[in-house]
């Protein structure tokens, strides 16, 4: 088990009716005036808004609306956001949505704070020093950002999607009530749970050989994810299946899983991003296809996790522990078929004559990834291994299925 | 999945050669000067009191040293504490030891900022309403006392051995060192793993009927703790044996595995308590005791637990439900039997015509427990019970063993 520090100061309300509890929160806070980030319709729908707006009334908070913030949210945006936040002079940020809500909230609340171009806090030309304090009432659960630290955001222009990660970025409240997540469409349900999915694969795959306890935990949340997916396909208002994909959400990236191990391997992230960074692509869509591409590609590095996996998860308990492995990943993508994941580069719309690039773009002089690490030419490989369902039957996965 | 709020904002400091942090951590938080509460001996052979004291000196932190503290810490105790405390002006309360000393740290921290005697915090006759700030050192994985804001403390005229939580009792920094466990005792080692799983159990077996995921984290922290204690009765200086027990045993109270349940049952605490007010018996050792006939009194009303117990922690897979909830119980028994725990009252040195005194204190017209609410007539019927080691076969689990 390696050293590590735990923190995570986000107090949590969780459960029905617990949105009106925002307001008060952030009165006792001291705050005056917050910029609610949000996003283009669906919290005033669902009635959400009209929640979160009472609350804010009842005890006093004034606040200004900052809208249509979209699906993989755009510097620009953000930008926009400081330029309000400070020609309003609040002293809170509230996020009302998903994780693209709650990711510029969270580099509005930080820009604020800053003199100079916010990408700077990206590039690493500058740290994050303080931020303005961060509240947020969720809407969507997939990308843990409600209990934690990270941030991640696209510049457009560089065809960029980076993240940022902070201790000043911890929300100091967040509500989740999982009853709104009941309107959600089948879409963003699925693409919720593959992000969920990915999260914790990052952290299980990274090749640690210690924290059994951990892994335990990550396989907890995995098994949670598949059953509770499964019955909101067939009732997306089933309380307790939203409750329980909406925690596993938040476990799957509050570190409470990562303790003493290697700190997560982030390369299918990486080449998600790219691909999100050239094609209107939702995160969850991407990594449903890059995933299995992936673990095909380095599986051979990490035999007994992957075969430990398959175990678990699938109760695969015959075949070599290489054969276990494929199976395991075979299953996975079986698992992404029936819950109507897209499984190809070919379903999101990617032309093939871009992989190069995106592989470029992915990789930027740096190399991807911790259990392998992976180059240009790795990245490429796994673009098109992804690139249509036959890919991976063909290449590094010979025996695969 | 009820609703819940969840909000842990300790931070902890985990592995090798972390103690040094402590100093700065709390020198940041403008502590000038601290009471240093620990116990009576094992903190200065084993280096781990040099540690502090350099620490704290290095980084200009004075503090006034307060030792002596004992398992199953007393009131008295904490009100010379106290006393010290405010004589000497501190700002600050820093436990270095085990849970003992954690809890006692903590109610000298809630004493010092409460005008009258601290016992009215135990009684309900006043609340904590705040305390000093507080850090930790430990030394003993058992209790979760370093990340949470309980604290048990034994008023010896009274035969009470009761129990505080607040909001303003969890540490602000707590380090926890494996390594320094390697010179703990082959008991203190068992009766803090004892300890560890009857946190978990309290939670597992409180009959709520929602939560799955939490019931999964509870199984892995179980599985945890029963694979790693083998490991060092066999080498106690087994670094990674250790850091898995003690993470186990800080997850297994600070609320990460609680949430959305409903709270626990804590009869067999409530029922242990009674006997270690009694008699001077390690809490772990007397719950050692008490578990199995807990279980085995009540199992019967939530038969689907129990059985998913038996076949989660130990495999079982054959028989009806009712057989692998005795079964689980049975191989339970045997594992505290397997690890040198003690298995029954006589054991511990009770003597028969103290049970009924001890019911009649467990239960001070209170009803113990959530699962089978428990009157004292149940509670005599439980020690009787754990009388002596054939007590389990003959009573309410006539099909035992």
């Amino acid at each position: 088990m390696n050293n590590f520090t735990y923190y995570n100061p986000t107090k949590i309300y969780f459960g029905r009716d617990t949105i009106k509890n925002i307001g008060r929160e952030m009165r006792e806070r001291g705050v005056k005036k917050a910029l609610l980030v949000c996003g283009r319709q669906s919290i005033f729908s669902t009635g959400v808004y009209d929640q979160v707006s009472s609350s804010l009334i009842g005890w006093y908070v004034d606040f200004i609306r900052f809208s249509g913030v979209q699906p993989n949210p755009l510097l620009s945006k953000v930008e926009d956001g400081i330029r309000l936040a400070r020609q309003e002079g609040v002293d809170a940020i509230l996020a009302v949505g998903g994780g693209s809500v709650f990711d510029s909230a969270k580099v509005i609340a930080a820009g604020v704070e800053y003199e100079g171009p916010v990408w700077d806090l990206f590039t690493g030309q500058a740290r994050i020093k303080s931020a303005l304090p961060l509240f947020g009432v969720l809407t969507l659960s997939a990308t843990g950002s409600e209990m934690n630290g990270s941030a991640v955001i696209t510049k457009a222009d560089e065809k960029k999607k980076w993240g940022i990660v902070s201790r000043h970025l911890y929300p100091r409240v967040s509500i989740i009530d999982p009853s709104v997540q009941a309107w959600l469409t089948k879409r963003d349900t699925v693409n919720g749970a593959v992000d969920i999915l990915s999260h914790v694969f990052e952290l299980y795959f990274d090749g640690s050989k210690s924290g059994e306890l951990m892994q335990e935990y990550s396989e907890a949340i995995i098994r949670t994810v598949i059953k509770n997916i499964k019955i909101l396909l067939e009732n997306p208002a089933d309380y307790e299946a939203r409750a329980q994909m909406a925690w596993a959400a938040t476990l799957a990236l509050n570190n409470s899983n990562a303790a003493g191990r290697s700190g997560g391997d982030w390369a299918t992230h990486d080449i998600e991003h790219s691909i999100s960074a050239f094609y209107d692509v939702a995160h969850g869509a991407g990594l449903a296809v890059i995933t299995p591409a992936w673990m095909c590609y380095v599986y051979r590095e990490d035999l007994h996790t992957f075969a430990r996996f398959a175990q678990k998860i699938f109760g695969i308990n015959s075949g070599t522990v290489e054969e276990q492995a494929q199976e395991g990943i075979r299953q996975l993508r079986e698992f992404f078929r029936e819950i109507g994941a897209p499984l190809s580069l070919q379903d999101l719309g990617v032309e093939y004559q871009d992989l190069e690039n995106m592989a470029e773009n992915a990789v930027q002089a740096r190399t991807l990834g911790r259990l392998k690490p992976l180059q240009r030419d790795d990245v490429l490989a796994i673009y098109q291994l992804a690139w249509d369902q036959q890919g991976l039957n063909k290449r590094e996965c010979d025996s695969y299925d």
